[in-house]
């Protein structure tokens, strides 16, 4: 049985300790978060308290916070024999090295409060200061998902870079997209299939095989109809993704 | 019953005679393509012909070939008072309208000649010189698809392009992470989750509710540490859609 209790109260707090507290030999003795009402959807299933130095005696903990106050929160942390962890792509172990025992427990999905996952298909991303850290920090991460990755500080570095590229930036295509639906009295919702497959092709294509378009075939009179059809900024960017798709595809402008 | 046939035999076409071939109602009597090797795989299913000039009596003839041949091949179609369409995001319909009857049937999706679709679920795009060729074709479409949208050559124009954003640069941005991955020795698997996650979420929210990120927090300090990270080329992309979605979202640089 793992004693846990978890620091934050946001997205990613919320999603874990749901995930947690229906596991089974995990027993989430609390949530700690110092605005009560943000505890106020935790406290049908976990005790609570917005007080740090109430913090229950558990054999991780677990903070969950935003990159900012990650070291602050820890600094008032207790200085003890239990793992101590962060769930942030971009912050180093090094950050909890105060402590004998501390981790990485880097969750690689986006979470919407509304919205459930399936934690078991989410992957986690551990990393730790010991090897027998490591395996408390498997064994925790086992028993909500499938998917353990071993990944150090640099390669998390590098893949929360990456999901930048796979998740914010292709939100931000679908927005655009969407505005140009909305500007020509289109349907936002005749684009979602096309959406999808470009997803579900991933599972039997490399993304490289699965490219398409008129910037990979060089069609110069549909890039400069397109071209013709936007703003300036928007434009701008046009450009600058289509070369770039040229310049990855070995192509020439 | 309506009596089809095509004339095409890339991903478009196959995917096309596939579907209407298991319609009700309608007969595909034949499909053209002008090499013999490129209609092996319809021999099976539905007659074929390598000669423009043997095509069967149809009701129907639907050109579903690349865009700067459209008009070359119908150019050698008798003309005669049947519906002749193609199926083209960017060709304007008067492309065809040296035929009495014309129009446009353009499915919005992109195909690979491996991987089955499910055509119910594909939205088609119509237009017609009449409302009583649009009629047909909108009788043509309901026997394959459930999604039927009426859409002017200028709109569906402006659809191509917004497919261009969500799909073509959407998969550069994918090719883009697999890099990332690649050169950092990290699965791509632990990105797929999350960029699924990323097009779930349309489902119940709008793609500008759905933004988040570091260039949507303004987060300075991790934009500047993964620009860092970056070849100069792929510095300037990070940079013109940081801008771009910080100026979409409002936001300052």
């Amino acid at each position: 049985m793992i004693n846990l209790v978890i620091l934050g109260a946001g997205n990613v707090a919320t999603h874990l300790a749901k995930a947690f507290s229906n596991a089974e030999n995990v027993k989430l003795k609390q949530v700690y978060n110092h605005r009560p009402e943000s505890l106020l959807s935790f406290k049908n299933f976990v005790p609570t308290t917005t007080d740090i130095n109430q913090l229950e005696k558990a054999d991780v903990y677990l903070i969950a916070l935003k990159d900012d106050v990650i070291s602050d929160v820890a600094d008032q942390l207790k200085d003890n024999d239990a793992l101590v962890l962060h769930t942030s792509g971009s912050v180093p172990l090094e950050a909890l090295n105060r402590f004998k025992n501390h981790g990485v427990f880097y969750p690689v999905q986006t979470f919407s409060k509304k919205k459930e996952v399936n934690f078991r298909e989410i992957p986690i991303c551990l990393e730790a200061n010991t090897a027998k850290n490591l395996e408390v920090l498997k064994e925790l991460a086992a028993k909500i998902s499938n998917k353990i990755y071993e990944i150090d500080s640099e390669q998390r570095k590098a893949l929360h870079l990456a999901a930048v590229f796979v998740n914010n930036f292709t939100n931000h295509l679908y927005n655009l997209g969407a505005e140009i639906c909305r500007k020509n009295e289109i349907p936002f919702d005749i684009l979602k299939p096309l959406i999808r497959e470009t997803v579900d092709k991933l599972e039997s294509l490399t993304p490289q095989e699965a490219q398409t378009g008129p910037a990979l075939r060089n069609d110069k009179q549909t890039i400069s109809s397109h071209l013709e059809m936007l703003e300036p900024e928007r434009q701008q960017l046009y450009k600058i993704l289509t070369q770039s798709i040229q310049e990855f595809n070995g192509k020439k402008l």
